[in-house]
């Protein structure tokens, strides 16, 4: 708990005296102004995390955590719980779409193993595992209190770590067969959304599977009745291991004051938690894709993220933050690089 | 005539049978059938333009046409028309955004004068001036039939010479004072969306001149009467010289088959006269971000593609293009890259 509270304590409020002044740069450059949108809005939010107009995000860390969750054994997914273990070596392997993705925009990615249910022989792996798997939801809460706050502390340490090597942009990512039904539990437990709004296919069951996934969630809101103020009693109710660690990715980064990118719903979830934890954590997300889990959007507008990229991607790995990337660079080099009016003697607006 | 004939000749429809083996090996790889969305899609679009599985857009080159309109005297815009070539000259010094923008994806910026009101001084510049500016539209039509198609075969000679020296994804933008307007007036011929609904502030002025605008292009279009089939007809009517011009880098690419990407308004106005032209350029398109113009997602919806960024942007020379091309060349890389569950040996769906 010790680790959790002082980096609560270090996370600020946004500078706003720095984004003044990044929003008057802005509107200095050859550009009418605000038509940049979200590439003005973004590069005005990193000045107010750092205290500089200018940023670099040249040095980009993808973090992917992995876990398994006991509630799959309800049948909840489409794919068998081996998958989870399979994918973590494709990852390592660099066969998979994050890999692919990462290298697209230069991001390094970092695996994490939070609490997947087998032994993983690889050194390419962080290990922060705090059990094999979660308990089964739908029959009391899926860990304890105490693994929550350590899945929160394992993602802190991992962040750390990265930051301190350098890193100034954070992407999130996880691999966790059947890792859709507590983040929906996370979101049916903070927001009054209709169930049948908000529950998806995920990787792609057919409809009476839909039907039961939604019974699953109903059943373990209602068993744990988690309380909606706390953020560590949400992740222990109906959370799981490696959306315990993104929580605390966000937490982390946040204390450094450095941005970290919101990816599907999963990762949603996880924000949804960290933001319980300390509200300011919100200062340091940026958003990516929209997704078409049905309740990302629903979850986006409720932490108040609005997305960029608008890909009809459902994968997770945290490949719609990584694309994001891109964008995120994009908007450290229009405020930086752009010439002004006066410096390109360009007549401003009549 | 010759040329715009002679290519548009060669556009061909996309290879199912090659997008139907490129759709095969979507679903051999690593995740859930389809959860990648339109990074898939692009990837088949791409597979079915050239007749390969694999595609590299390595050799990006982003086209920029400057042109001015005669309407402007109208008092249709918030900046003064010596801003045109104020910024034409932005661009060839690299501060304007879309230079920015094209570093940071790797893109080459060409370009062209394709008629703008002064002379431009730069061997920087493409030199393919129809004339010194169109004719005010609403005293008659911005231009004729001759320079239309002149404005169209200097798009396909800008794009030949292009792809010829190797380019595999071309971007369209474009810089002209005004442009908006012909570009409303284009859409208001071809789609019976309300005028209201359509005609947005351009590059920001207030809600009186707005209604001034609405009128103008009311007028422009009446007195005109341009022929809804003929997309020459239209564009010489109510166009402009720079939305010629990328009408014809539109057909040119499509006669390649090289993937072109729609940019915002004026761009997408560009495509409506290229497929009236052609109906099967429409092939070769690819979309990029959805502008807060408001006629921009309705034009969108009657070309049939769905944007890919969602940045609130509005400032045009092709800025949402280029940030696409990063997206278009992640699809080729997750095609080509990432690993099939047999070679990774992951379980498949069960």
């Amino acid at each position: 708990m010790k680790l959790l509270k002082e980096t609560c304590a270090k996370i600020n409020e946004l500078d706003e005296a720095v984004m003044q002044e990044a929003k008057a740069r802005q509107d200095s450059l050859t550009k009418p102004p605000g038509s940049l949108g979200k590439l003005e809005d973004i590069a005005i939010k990193l000045a107010g995390m750092s205290g500089s107009v200018f940023n670099k995000v040249d040095n980009k860390v993808h973090i992917v955590m992995a876990g398994d969750h006991g509630v799959v054994e309800e049948g909840v997914s489409a794919f068998p719980q081996e998958v989870t273990p399979q994918m973590v070596l494709n990852f390592v392997n660099g066969g998979a779409a994050i890999n692919v993705l990462a290298n697209q925009v230069g991001a390094e990615v970092k695996i994490v193993d939070m609490g997947v249910a087998t032994d993983l022989e690889s050194d390419k792996v962080i290990n922060k595992k705090i059990r094999k798997g979660t308990d089964n939801m739908v029959k009391g809460p899926a860990m304890s209190r105490e693994e929550a706050i350590a899945a929160l502390e394992a993602g802190i340490e991992v962040v750390n770590k990265e930051i301190n090597s350098g890193a100034n942009l954070i992407g999130t990512g996880e691999m966790g067969i059947g890792n859709t039904t507590p983040s929906s539990a996370i979101i049916a437990t903070v927001t009054d959304i209709d169930l049948n709004k908000l529950v998806g296919p995920g990787t792609g069951i057919d409809s009476e599977r839909l039907e039961h996934k939604k019974e699953v969630i109903k059943k373990a809101v209602a068993i744990n009745d988690p309380d909606v103020s706390d953020g560590i009693d949400i992740l222990s109710a109906v959370g799981g291991f490696e959306i315990g660690g993104m929580a605390g990715v966000m937490i982390g980064a946040a204390a450094h004051g450095v941005p970290v990118i919101v990816d599907g719903l999963i990762s949603a979830a996880a924000a949804l938690i960290a933001t319980r934890i300390h509200k300011d954590v919100f200062n340091y997300l940026l958003p990516s894709h929209r997704s078409t889990e049905p309740g990302h959007i629903n979850i986006l507008e409720e932490i108040g993220l609005e997305p960029i990229l608008d890909l009809n991607m459902r994968l997770g790995e945290g490949t719609g933050a990584v694309l994001a990337m891109d964008v995120v660079e994009a908007a450290t080099r229009i405020i930086e690089d752009m010439a002004t009016f006066e410096e390109a003697s360009v007549s401003n607006k009549g």
